[in-house]
């Protein structure tokens, strides 16, 4: 039995006890038997056997969970085997995550985290914890949501040298620029709609200023060059100073915008707005996400899918799930 | 130590030969130390301690390897931890990688293969037996070469249910329906000229008639679905009629004529030239393969990459090993 405590439980927690509940047989198939025992958020929690559907249905009508024992309490009192951490992304402290995942490291608990913050402040002290521990880190859902790219470029990509990584990795700023590319609009008033729509923040600085894809970026090429930069190794120019007549000139010439994360082998690490070929495979559009990978062996691999929302996110803490405890590894 | 044999020393054979000569630190670093004990092609070997670059230029030279002793007597006598089989595909017998594969497994040996013959021949068979055995399997290697699909479907989509698989399997029939889209000349000439170049086969037939393509879906639907469907499960219709005129046809309302190949999980399994609208992302051009995967959670996942190659199978075999031995799984 798989003893699971969530912290965090806004809508990606949530969308991870949806899909625990929904695809519980499917899962337990390939891990065994798992039961969640905690929940926390940031003020409030529940504990024991957890019934999911009532915790979610719990949050959405109160706001809160039922108990007031705070996470910290929950960390030290209640027996679990696996934390999945869905807090709130800083890539400043890399709080409350930080301190969350390294007590469960410490104490030699495996962690699956969908939040940055705390790999672009300590990425390779985690693993060093880890690995002291004999504890595991999945962190697939801090980077491109339901596209598999952390576990392509440790797994799959295993063999071979990797010379670069270009991608896509905010879909909010490729939602904003790929309608100015078609539309010709100006900037603000995209960014108007696209909060109206939820597809941006009401404070939408992260994503426009690209500290969300210099985050990512970060933890990408953490793991593919085994550096260990931080959120400040990063070289970042936002989207707020494109104008429309900057497509109009580019598309001229046949190319478009698009802010670009770059890294490679040799400690390059940027994300700027691009001039691209509208024939290269990342100009795509809308909030999809993209990555392409350089290699000496398998060539130019290249993904694209669904970057953000609770159930891609979701998807990729199951992978891991299935990854650490799957008993059919090598199969 | 991993004591590794090799059997089929073709392109692929000498291409993981190279990729574990090229990338050995690298590779030794997430398995271990592995030697390779026996090389077999379908006349001759070298066994031993084999030195990976003497066998490749030796074979390359004389066509065959230094040793008469052959393939089966190497299984029964040379001590070895993992089988590569890279021997040629019959999607009919499945022969001769089957009956390898199958005592291989019987003797609680690990398989790594990139034939698609013993998989589409026997599946569940084959699957079944390794469990018997303990023994594990890895065919990364017979599915889109260097794009990591099986383990996609197996690891990185684990906690979803799948629906639907669209893919282009298939290089060589890819490559000259893009080019009778673009160039508007006929089927026969742009075959002609894909001999040239090397792309098509002198031999043609298991590409154009979609026998490759259909090999792969099912190797793809036994995987997604748990399906134990065979080559002759599929519906196949190859590329041989389609003319120039078609493409023009097509061509003024925004479509293409591509070979797609399709599973779903009611038990579909066909492949057979389609029209797509040309912003479909399955309107690739070129020899690249790609796959579209309908999830629950994931949405849509859409990979694509170089679908053949020595290389790029070579490195597809390489992540089947490191995801059988590797050390840090679950990091």
């Amino acid at each position: 039995m798989i003893r699971v405590a969530i912290f965090g439980f806004g809508n990606v927690g949530r969308g991870v006890a949806r899909a625990l509940t929904n695809n519980r047989e499917l899962i337990e198939k390939k891990i065994g038997k798992f039961e969640v025992v905690a929940i926390a958020d940031s003020k409030s929690s529940i504990h024991g056997d957890v019934d999911l559907k009532y915790a979610v249905e719990y949050k959405l009508r109160h706001g809160r969970l039922p108990s007031d024992v705070k996470a910290d309490e929950l960390m030290e009192n209640v027996e679990f085997d696996l934390l999945i951490d869905t807090t709130p992304t800083d890539v400043f402290t890399g709080e409350p995550g930080l301190s969350y995942i390294k007590q469960a490291l410490s104490m030699g608990k495996d962690v699956i985290t969908s939040n940055k913050g705390p790999l672009v402040v300590a990425f390779r002290e985690l693993f060093r914890l880890a690995e002291k521990n004999e504890a595991r880190i999945g962190y697939e859902a801090t980077v491109g949501g339901a596209m598999p790219v952390v576990k392509l470029i440790q797994r799959e990509l295993a063999g071979n040298q990797i010379f670069r990584l270009r991608g896509i990795l905010n879909g909010t700023t490729n939602y904003i620029l790929s309608r100015m590319e078609r539309e010709k609009m100006p900037y603000s008033q995209i960014l108007s709609e696209a909060q109206e729509l939820g597809i941006a923040e009401a404070n939408p600085e992260y994503d426009v200023k690209g500290y969300d894809a210099g985050a990512k970026l970060v933890i990408l090429a953490n793991t593919a060059f085994s550096f260990d930069a931080k959120f400040s190794s990063v070289k970042i120019v936002g989207i707020e100073d494109i104008t429309p007549e900057a497509f109009e000139v580019a598309g001229e010439k046949g190319y478009t915008i698009r802010l670009v994360a770059e890294a490679d082998s040799r400690g390059k690490l940027e994300v700027s707005p691009r001039l691209i070929k509208m024939t290269n495979p990342l100009a795509i559009y809308g909030t999809l996400n993209a990555l392409l990978v350089e290699t000496d062996l398998a060539g130019e691999v290249f993904v694209i899918g669904k970057g953000a929302g609770d159930r891609e996110t979701a998807s990729a803490i199951v992978s891991d799930m299935v990854d650490i405890y799957g008993r059919d590894n090598g199969h």
